[in-house]
């Protein structure tokens, strides 16, 4: 527990943040104690990460309304938490914000030194600060040895959701809300986006976050869990679709046998560009507003989901990582990443809405675009190649176990 | 007029476009016949071009909201149209319709000739068809000795309005339409992108379009004219901002002392980047709905606006094309054009509203997009640095003239 802790406090011109990170360093430099000898590079943010994932969460499926802004902190919650944290370590009878929270920065410490550990680099931590309510951790690793780009966020956002956001919550997602005025709400997330530098890898993102409506003493009104992990290949392997879906399909089954092929349909449908008429990758799981179950019994999938991530993508990045490729398919690569981009800025509710959303940290939030794209017009790949068989599987996605 | 014309009818996939390219290969090789020794390789297709702009004209400005389809081919015009192209040049007396398409076409080909002797390559010419109604021709040129990309398209567009389309445009145009049913419409634009190499040279933007919703025998019940141009430095050269609005202020001078004030100010608000509080460059004009002169005079405005292309920005082009630059200076005009694709994909009404029409032209839609961009995570420029410089005047907008 000797880690040394520079919290330099790089200030987001456009807003002034509370500074107000101290459990955060704490449960950081917890999770920093195994290499206890590297002073940490961290910056204290207003805005929110991954405020896409968590206003997808509420501001509803409608493309393009404007969300209001969510309203002063929310206090009660924030005092609540910030005297439990203080008392000691988080147990299962805690409220499951305090859980929730606990377990993202738990996995996200996790897969940071994971990645780490392959990519013999280190990742670059910013703590934000958001100045409507809430914080976040942004580990980012750019232009390493094997990944070109990888981001692995964590943010919890509270506050007061306006009269008119709850009103459209129960309209959009068929939430039964009483409607009484503004509500307390809290929300928290982990996502996950890495680029590998070599074209044979794929791109795979992962997102969890958990949602919560409360009453007035902090207790939750309503809560829902959403999320999901998708795979992006440039160069089809069918082996690692396979893999993918399998480890994926497992966790799924533990808890629910109509989990996978329901959430499986749900992410080919999510991750879809009109446009193009392609399929972002080949797809994965993906499902919003889950409260089928009891809370627990959610979170414990969730959990499992969130542990399946190393499994899932780090022996399919260690078998692709370093097979020789040609100045061709870094192009088609490129190629590929512009569509990422399209996806992200165009159809990612995350994205739309976070970029909409007043306070929200843009430099986060576009951090799931790849560090370079390309846009050729009216390219055409070659008939019968690898290139054209990828556009197969995005065209007409495909049953991977 | 010994023009080879070899009419390559590559069809998009994703439709079956009826082949009627007569009067368009007609004006196109009137229009080739001073180059009459090359072979065009054209190419017809489904789908519309710069239906960005064109969609973003009538289906109005509210964020998001899905345009309904264009409705079937409106026969009436389309068979006026074609007998009096057969009948001989179109004059001063003709259409409004018929005059727009003709001047497009030719700008269209005056541009694409002086860019060409520029550049020292040619552009590929496509033709396409929109099967709901209309064709176009996208001119492209792509990894040229000055530019990276560059595009001159043209397209007219045309079919039924649908009832709530009408609707819908009286109430956010504020247009003074009777409802009564579908309404036959007209759209004509010219769109042209361009983005040099050289990070010393900017990149441009210009469009103009004619709107026309009809009455049942072709002749026009509204009309109104709208379009810009802008330009996209990635360094600031004061004299290249001040030459560029100094073009447009004299063509807009010249016929309404008003315009240049109102159109520079609309430009900078509409080409803004909400998410980085940042312009998208040093502005120009931009307008949209005008019609508060005769059509004659202002077509007669529009013409001089499109003829002003040329001196407007080929001068700066060729005064930056060959300045030395670094690596450095390279990288940063890549995350400059990473800034361009999210205006692009995130803010410009016409992209979405395009990508988002049945039966657009994703391709000709997305060729405003550079051959590639960067995006770094964090990236801060050096303090008083050249790039710091232009991030000041992105930030506050300023006055060139």
């Amino acid at each position: 527990m000797t880690a040394t802790f520079r919290l330099t406090t790089t200030l987001i011109r456009s807003s002034t943040p509370i500074l107000y990170a101290a459990h955060l360093s704490r449960a950081y430099s917890t999770a920093r104690s195994k290499r206890a000898t590297k002073s940490v590079n961290t910056a204290v943010w207003g805005g929110a990460v991954a405020v896409a994932g968590i206003a997808a969460t509420f501001y509803a499926a409608k493309v393009g309304r404007m969300p209001s802004p969510v309203g002063e902190i929310h206090c009660d919650v924030v005092s609540i938490d910030r005297q439990r944290r203080l008392a000691g370590p988080i147990t299962a009878k805690d409220s499951m914000r305090l859980r929730m929270e606990q377990y993202i920065k738990d996995l996200q410490n996790r897969i940071v030194a994971e990645i780490e550990n392959i990519d013999g680099t280190q990742f670059k931590r910013d703590l934000w600060q958001r100045k409507e309510g809430g914080d976040g951790i942004s580990c980012v690793l750019q232009d390493g040895n094997i990944l070109e780009k990888a981001g692995v966020m964590v943010s919890i956002v509270y506050g007061k959701l306006p009269k008119a956001a709850v009103l459209q919550m129960r309209n959009d997602r068929g939430k039964d809300l009483e409607v009484d005025g503004p509500s307390p709400f809290f929300a928290a997330g982990i996502s996950i986006i890495m680029h590998p530098k070599n074209p044979n890898a794929p791109t795979v993102h992962m997102n969890y976050r958990y949602f919560e409506v409360e009453n007035e003493d902090g207790s939750p009104k309503m809560a829902w869990f959403g999320g999901g992990a998708d795979l992006t290949p440039s160069y089809l392997f069918e082996e690692d679709a396979v893999h993918f879906h399998k480890t994926l399909k497992a966790v799924c089954d533990k808890h629910d046998k109509e989990y996978y092929p329901k959430f499986k349909k749900w992410c080919d449908d999510y991750f879809h560009l009109k446009h193009r008429n392609e399929t972002r990758g080949v797809g994965g799981i993906f499902f919003d507003d889950l409260d089928d179950k009891s809370p627990e019994e959610i979170f414990a999938f969730v959990r499992d989901m969130g542990n399946a991530f190393v499994p899932s993508y780090v022996p399919i990045l260690k078998r692709r990582k370093d097979i020789a490729f040609t100045e061709e398919m870094k192009q088609w690569q490129q190629l590929r990443r512009g569509r990422y981009v399209e996806f992200n800025l165009i159809w990612d509710r995350g994205t739309k809405f976070g970029l909409q959303t007043p306070g929200s940290r843009t430099e986060s939030i576009l951090m799931s675009l790849p560090l370079t794209a390309r846009w050729e017009y009216m390219y055409e790949p070659k008939m019968g190649g690898r290139e054209e068989k990828l556009l197969e599987v995005l065209r007409k996605p495909r049953e991977w176990v």
